[in-house]
């Protein structure tokens, strides 16, 4: 399957991460991968990121169906900490996970991999803020700017974003 | 030893919440206890709740004595975040776990407990967006104004601080 069949999830949240949320959406568009903006049930319509940038929800979790999607890519900020709270982006985030979706987070993120309760022998990384968390979760946790472990890819920060979507594209393109 | 013979520490970082921080400090002063804000070692000296309000730090943690202090609080919002990156602030709430100090949390404040690695068996409860973080850590999870366990004290929002300074009046002056 090229690229342009290919159809990926990020999600969305008040206080996202401008840059973790912006440049996956950008540059997967750009080689032609198709992009849906997933909110919660109950979350925002515009989200905003922790400066105040809007991103329109496409969906609500509820709305979609995991089984359409070839992954989830979770930005970090704080929307993290809300987005976990919503069972239908928790049944999307499992789904992919094992069925060989693409599951990729970054920074906060791996919280909702944690309540997706995935992360069992997994190797990750993020932001050293949530460790603790990723590894009471079961996960072994490394301080890499990406770590790729079947099809979960995770990264720490903004700074990691270039090395991230070079291994979501390789992921993809695979 | 009454009252006014307790000292205690309440952390304080940026984007804390207003009240959970502000209704224990005027709360705990008013019936002559001695309160110091705690910050971390390379946090804010003034801290800006969500809105902006501001919090003077009193000492830095790596400037205080943690056998000094009768028992620490812990205000949520995203403080904890950062609070739990900061090794002296563990070692002060692990010092009063270990010691029968109060350990009091309200809201998010439960992953500065997770990172302490001071929630094995105990019944606790938060926010229930931690409530995984917490589970994985070891803690029981109950959804409750307020839990007492020992000398922990833990309670979910600010809709819960009538109970949660009533509890922790309480366990001060027993």
């Amino acid at each position: 399957m090229s690229l342009e069949q290919k159809k990926i999830a990020v999600l969305a949240e008040d206080k996202y991460e401008n840059l973790e949320a912006w440049y996956p959406i950008l540059r997967l568009r750009e080689a032609g991968v198709e992009v849906d903006i997933i909110g919660r049930d109950a979350g925002c319509e515009v989200c905003k990121s922790k400066e105040g940038y809007p991103l329109k929800v496409d969906f609500k979790a509820r709305e979609i169906d995991p089984a359409d999607y070839d992954g989830v890519i979770v930005p970090g900020g704080y929307a993290p900490d809300r987005l976990r709270r919503c069972q239908n982006v928790l049944k999307l985030v499992k789904y992919q996970a094992e069925n060989n979706g693409l599951v990729a987070a970054i920074c906060h993120a791996g919280w909702v991999l944690a309540s997706a309760n995935i992360l069992k022998g997994k190797t990750v990384t993020s932001t050293s803020a949530i460790r603790d968390d990723l590894v009471n979760a079961g996960a072994h946790w490394t301080d890499e700017e990406v770590v790729v472990d079947g099809n979960f890819i995770t990264s720490r920060h903004p700074g990691d974003l270039p090395a991230f979507m070079k291994a979501i594209l390789e992921f993809l393109i695979s």
